[in-house]
Parts: structure tokens; C-alpha cells; sequence
């Protein structure tokens, strides 16, 4: 495989890595999120893990680099299906995931991100100008 | 890898299905997706071949299968993301994948999906006795 597909759902992007991931392949993910959010005005990145018994030092900078992109882009990544043996092993190897949150599963996930985007709706209706006058 | 992760998303499950499947995957998701469907309650099950770029008579036969059994335990299956030569593959080769439905994206399949849902909610509030007299 060459490419590791993403889901549009909603105000999120949705993907499932299930293979071990080399070089070439973290690179195209990397670009393909960011062109898809471009693309798909997503606010938010869902990225499982739940098929991974391994996460070592490459595939936590590739989550890390994926995260500072997406932010760039107005985006939030949410890590999704850590195993526990996995968040152990990360804290003993002190990759702490800078820039990334995590959720307990996929619903979670999403559920965070909808709750920013409506956060973010409000936010930006309050500060807007009241063009609608006194509706 | 000996198991493709499946995720739950609201009243469907969701499964994306990124590597060439054989005897023992195929088996192995069809037993994880039943237990899934009954211990979540599932109405749906989504399945995401956008990364596939062949589908033999064997992947048509076993997509078929995951259908039939989901429908027994009163389940949709969705297939989503079907690449344009996939499908004409597939009616080259006489493979209707019976009892399966398609979406173009995992988000129209997740709309098909809580439509029915809505739906079947109607129904059965409209066939149910009314038990909460003239509320």
C-alpha cells in the first residue's frame, strides 16, 4: 500500500493506520492530510491507533509533525485507541506527544472536536459585528 | 497485522479496510464484527475500500458474508469509497455483491445509515402502544 486512506466525517478527517509505517509512507500521509484539509475545510484530525502494539520515537514525531501542520491549518489532531502498553511504553521513552490530545476512542474523539468546533462558532459570533441588527 | 480495527461512531461501526485480505483477516473481521455489532448495539456497519484497488471474487464473497450476518443481527452494511475501475471490475466479473449497499464516501454512507435509524425510530414509536396515554 502507498497511501493510508482519509475520511471525511463531518468537521473532521478520519484516519486508521493499521500498517507499520515507513518513511515514504508517513510522508504521504502528512501530505495528503494536509492538501485534505485545505481541500475539505476539516477543523479537526482523527488518527487511530488502536491496531498499534508499537508506537516508537518515529511514529511519535510523525503524530507530533502531523499535529504542528494541522494547527497551522486551523485544525486539531486527536490521537484516538492508544493501547495501554503503548502509552506506558511512550512515557518510558519520554515522547510525550507535544501538541497532540488524546481520546479514548473514536466517538470520544469526535465528540471533542464537534464541542471546539461549536466553541469556536460561538466564539466567532460573539466577536463578530452584529450585521443582523437587532434580529 | 492479524486484526483490522473497528470503530465505533454513532450507531454504526466503522471499518477501513487498507491491506490485501486473506483467508484468516477476512474470518477474523467477520467474527469481530459480529461481537461488535451485538455488544454496541450497532445499526450499521460501514466499510471503507477506497484503498483498495482490486476486488476479487474473494474480498466481493467476503464483504457479501460480513452483509448476510449483519443483517441477521438487524445491521446495514455500507460499502463506501468504491474506485470507479472497481466497479466495473466487478460487473465485468458478474459480482453483484448481493444484500450490500454503496455510498460514494464514508459520509453519505454515515447519512444512509442514521436515516434508516431515524426511520426505524418512527416506525416503531408509531406501531408501539401507547404508553404513556394522552402525552
Amino acid at each position: 500500500m502507498d497511501r493510508i486512506p482519509i475520511l471525511k466525517l463531518g468537521h473532521s478527517l478520519l484516519v486508521t493506520i493499521q500498517v507499520d509505517m515507513h518513511d515514504r509512507l508517513a510522508m504521504a500521509l502528512e501530505e495528503d492530510l494536509t492538501q485534505k484539509i485545505v481541500s475539505s475545510g476539516a477543523k479537526g484530525v482523527l488518527i487511530d491507533i488502536s491496531a498499534l502494539e508499537i508506537v516508537d520515537s518515529f511514529i511519535g514525531r510523525t503524530l507530533a509533525n502531523i499535529a504542528g501542520v494541522s494547527r497551522m491549518l486551523d485544525a486539531d489532531t486527536v490521537v484516538v485507541g492508544m493501547r495501554p502498553a503503548v502509552a506506558i511504553t511512550l512515557v518510558e521513552l519520554g515522547l510525550s506527544l507535544p501538541g497532540v490530545r488524546t481520546a479514548l476512542n473514536a466517538e470520544r474523539g469526535m465528540a471533542l472536536i464537534s464541542r471546539r468546533v461549536a466553541e469556536a462558532d460561538r466564539d466567532g459570533a460573539a466577536d463578530a459585528p452584529d450585521v443582523h441588527g437587532d434580529e
